[in-house]
């Protein structure tokens, strides 16, 4: 089994993905699971909409969204609506007709609980901020995605995620992979973002780390910058329940897939 | 197997809907499948984004929407990802953990080819549109909805389809519902719009046929209004297939789907 995060960024062309996705679905015999993003289309529809978001800092110093009944709304229509669909299609006509979304919503793939008490800090107040949707994720789905894979179709999963009291809410898709991870049991996970790699410094990306020692990750922790931060966590979580190595590359060009495993271009973390 | 239609009327609502659809998967041992429509949705978001929405009427005289690629993702916004996920979130939380979302583009479930030439009439004269996404429906994955039902799984079917090709195509919900009657053999059709039936006039709720015969069905196609006529000019196919009868009700009210078989409320056509 291989797992693919295909990231939110816009510049992310689908279609380059989805071709080397088909590539590697042959070759792995259809033991594939894709999970993707939409952060940026998201942003930028909840702009259109003129639906503000807000930034919360939790008292734990983790940087997430307010997610209230609007936002998640938003969230619902460009993840599991434009981009969802638009990457399965694309899956679709590079020949993966057996391509499926699923949110966590879908067959309570992602069962999750409602954060009851958000904190949010505020200098060095900590403030009880009302009205969130964001969860923790339980457990997944397994017969859904077991009989899905047996039956031949690769699984498209995306958030928002779904409480057993049928609430729909906002779990990271860096923490689905940590389920996913935890269940198949994967040594590679292949993840594709907006830049060509990790980066030294996030302005010049002639910084390229080519190469990251997973036992030094939190060296790396430290100047890492804006989500990279978060993503570093998760990634040492992904390591500890197993996995060997993190292909991070490019996914705004032609074969990012080939151009990580075949020609070592972007970061390898193992 | 019985198969419930919930239009896209804003004013349906979605949790009285899936309270009743929750008792009905009861008693019906789980042999039910949903199709639902978003127009009214689409049409407020294609608003609030200040996307054009125009009206095709074709040679043949059917209305439909001009459905390029912008009106598409207007399109899977609200039908793939906002009026699907919470429907699913309200039969979850109604007490289906099992009621799964799926737009026709996923597994490739409704196939369908492109209509080439869509022609437009202006007066007296037919005009060519390019670039416009309708499909024409040409087959239904049963594989994946046999799999899903078999697995205990409640399917929430909407469109837009899929082409052979990838292309994400707009169809008819209930041009869906044709392919599912041929393919299921369900004896009954229940249908919930956002009025208390079929009125004989449209701005007289007190209008309301309460009976039709299905033989007459032509008769009321005359005096329908609006999508109405869309209606029944499907409603004979169904009948053609081996339907025996449509409970067509009010999807704005407490139990609407026992307002009509139990109560007898709303338009009954046998």
């Amino acid at each position: 089994m291989i797992i693919i995060k295909v990231g939110g960024d816009k510049k992310n062309r689908l279609d380059y993905v989805a071709c080397d996705i088909k590539k590697l679905w042959d070759e792995k015999n259809g033991r594939l699971i894709v999970v993707h993003g939409a952060s940026q289309y998201r942003n930028h529809l909840a702009a259109q909409l003129k639906v503000e978001i807000k930034k919360i800092i939790s008292s734990s110093g983790v940087e997430s969204y307010y997610s209230d009944d609007t936002f998640m709304d938003v969230f619902l229509m460009a993840y599991a609506g434009l981009v969802n669909k638009k990457l399965v299609a694309q899956l679709i006509k590079n020949g993966v007709p057996r391509a499926i979304g699923l949110s966590g919503v879908d067959g309570s793939l992602v069962l999750a609980e409602r954060k009851k008490h958000l904190f949010q800090k505020i200098g060095r107040k900590i403030k009880l901020i009302p009205g969130d949707k964001s969860g923790k994720i339980i457990s997944l789905n397994l017969n859904l995605l077991k009989t899905l894979i047996n039956h031949g179709y690769l699984p498209v999963i995306t958030s928002p995620a779904i409480s057993i009291e049928g609430e729909i809410l906002n779990v990271d898709n860096d923490a689905i992979l940590l389920f996913l991870i935890k269940e198949f049991q994967p040594k590679t996970l292949i993840y594709l973002i907006g830049e060509k790699g990790f980066l030294k410094n996030p302005n010049d990306p002639d910084s390229l780390i080519k190469r990251i020692d997973k036992k030094k990750l939190d060296e790396y922790s430290n100047f890492a910058f804006g989500t990279m931060k978060k993503k570093i966590i998760y990634a040492k979580k992904y390591f500890e329940l197993g996995l060997e190595r993190i292909y991070l590359g490019d996914g705004r060009v032609r074969e990012p897939i080939r151009r990580l495993l075949i020609k070592g271009e972007g970061t390898i973390i193992s």
